[in-house]
C-alpha cells in the first residue's frame, strides 16, 4: 500500500518506520523539504533531528506537502492539531479527494500553558473539522489515544493487551485502517462508530497527560476491561 | 465508619448497600423523605423504586439532606451533577465542614439530548466547583468513571483487573477513600493527583457513553495497561 504521512514529528516518524518495515511504500510530507532534510538538532521532547533519523530509513521518501499525497492510497495526518487544517490545505483537497485520511492528531491548545486545554471538546472534534474542510476524503480517527512508541509496537505494554479505538463515517475506510492496525499487532481494535465518536477519544488526551505525570512515563495505554 | 450518601439514585444505593454490608453505618439523604420513602415505581433506567429497594436494606436509614451529614465521617455526593451544588447547599456547609466529601457525580448536560455534553470540561471540573462552594470540606473524586454496579463489586469485570482514579487536594481524605475502595476489592487504585485532575476523569464519561453503545452494556471499565 502507498502511504503518505503528513508531518515529520515523532508520531509521523514512528508510523512511517513501522509501515515501511512491513513493506509499504511510505512518503513523508513536510512544508520545507530543504529545511527538514538537514535538521540535525533534537526537539524539545528529546527526539533526534529528522536528518539523523532519516539515515536509518532509506526507503522513506521526503517531499513537499503538495506532492506527498499524489498517487497514494492512505494519507496520515501526523501534524500538530492546531496546524492540521492548514497543513492539509497545502497537501491539497484535490490530492486528498477519495482517499482514506487517517487522523492521528489531537486538538491541543497550549495557549494557557501545561497541561494544554482542548480547542474542541464534546460538541465537536478535530476529526470532524477535518472531514468538514475536506468533504471528499474519508476521515478515520485512530491511534490518537497513545504515545507514538506504541503505534506499531503494541506489545511493548502488557504484551499488547490493551485497546485502540477507530472512528469514521466510511466503513471501507475504517477497514483499511483496521487492517493496517492488525498487521502491526493490534488485537483489541474497537470500532467506536461514526466520526463523531472521535470527540470521546480526543478528550482522552487529558487523562493521558495526568497519567504521564503519575507514572513518569508515556508508555502505557487504555484497555477497556469487559 | 459513619457514611452519609446524598442522593437516592442507582449510584447512591449501590454504594450504600455495599458499605452497609461491610459494617459501616450508612444514612442516605434525600430532599423529601416522605416522597422518596414511598416511591414504588421504577425509574427510566429500569431501577426499582426506592421503597422496594429499601426493604432489602434494613440498616440503611433515610433522612433529609439537612440531617444526613450530621455526625458522619464521610459524605458522598451521589446526586446528578447539575443538581449537586444545590443539594449540598441543603445538606449545609456547616454540616460538611471538616469532612471528607466523596464526589461520584459527573457534569452532564442533557440540554441538547443524548449523548449529553459536559457543562464543565478541561478548564474546570464539577469536583473543583464543589470544593470552591464548600471550602471547608475535603473533596475527593473517585468512582465517577464507571457504572454503579462496579462500585463495590469490581470483580464482576475481568476479575477486578481494571482501574479506579482518585483525585483530591487533601492526602488524608484521599487515604480515607482509598481505604474504603480497598475494603470492597479494588486493587488498581490510581492517585491521579490534586483535585484538578478530576477534569480528566469527568471527561471520560464521553467515551463511556460511546462504549456502552458499542458493547450494548454499561458493565465494563477502564484499565491503565502499563
Amino acid at each position: 500500500m502507498k502511504i503518505a504521512i503528513i508531518g515529520t514529528g515523532f508520531a509521523g516518524r514512528t508510523l512511517a518506520a513501522g509501515m515501511a518495515e512491513r513493506g509499504h511504500e511510505v512518503v513523508m510530507g513536510t512544508r520545507d523539504v530543504a529545511q527538514t532534510s538537514v535538521r540535525t538538532e533534537s526537539d524539545r521532547m528529546g527526539n533526534i533531528g529528522f536528518a539523523p533519523w532519516a539515515l536509518g530509513q532509506p526507503t522513506v521518501r521526503l517531499t513537499t506537502f503538495a506532492e506527498a499525497a499524489v498517487g497514494v492510497d492512505v494519507v496520515v495526518n501526523a501534524t500538530a492539531g492546531h496546524a492540521s487544517i492548514a497543513a492539509l490545505t497545502e497537501v491539497g483537497a484535490i490530492n486528498l479527494a477519495g482517499k482514506v485520511l487517517w487522523d492521528l492528531a489531537n486538538p491541543l491548545d497550549f495557549a494557557h500553558g501545561f497541561p494544554p486545554a482542548l480547542f474542541v471538546k464534546d460538541t465537536d472534534s478535530l476529526a470532524e473539522q477535518i472531514q468538514c474542510a475536506f468533504p471528499d476524503t474519508k476521515v478515520v480517527k485512530a491511534l490518537n489515544t497513545m504515545i507514538g512508541d506504541l503505534f506499531v509496537n503494541p506489545k511493548i505494554v502488557a504484551e499488547g493487551d490493551h485497546s485502540v479505538f477507530v472512528s469514521g463515517d466510511d466503513p471501507d475506510a475504517k477497514s483499511v485502517v483496521t487492517d493496517l492496525l492488525t498487521s502491526v499487532g493490534w488485537t483489541d481494535i474497537i470500532d467506536l462508530g461514526a466520526l463523531g465518536s472521535a470527540r470521546a477519544t480526543e478528550m482522552l488526551v487529558q487523562i493521558r497527560l495526568r497519567m504521564m505525570s503519575v507514572l513518569g512515563t508515556p508508555i502505557f495505554n487504555f484497555k477497556i476491561a469487559r
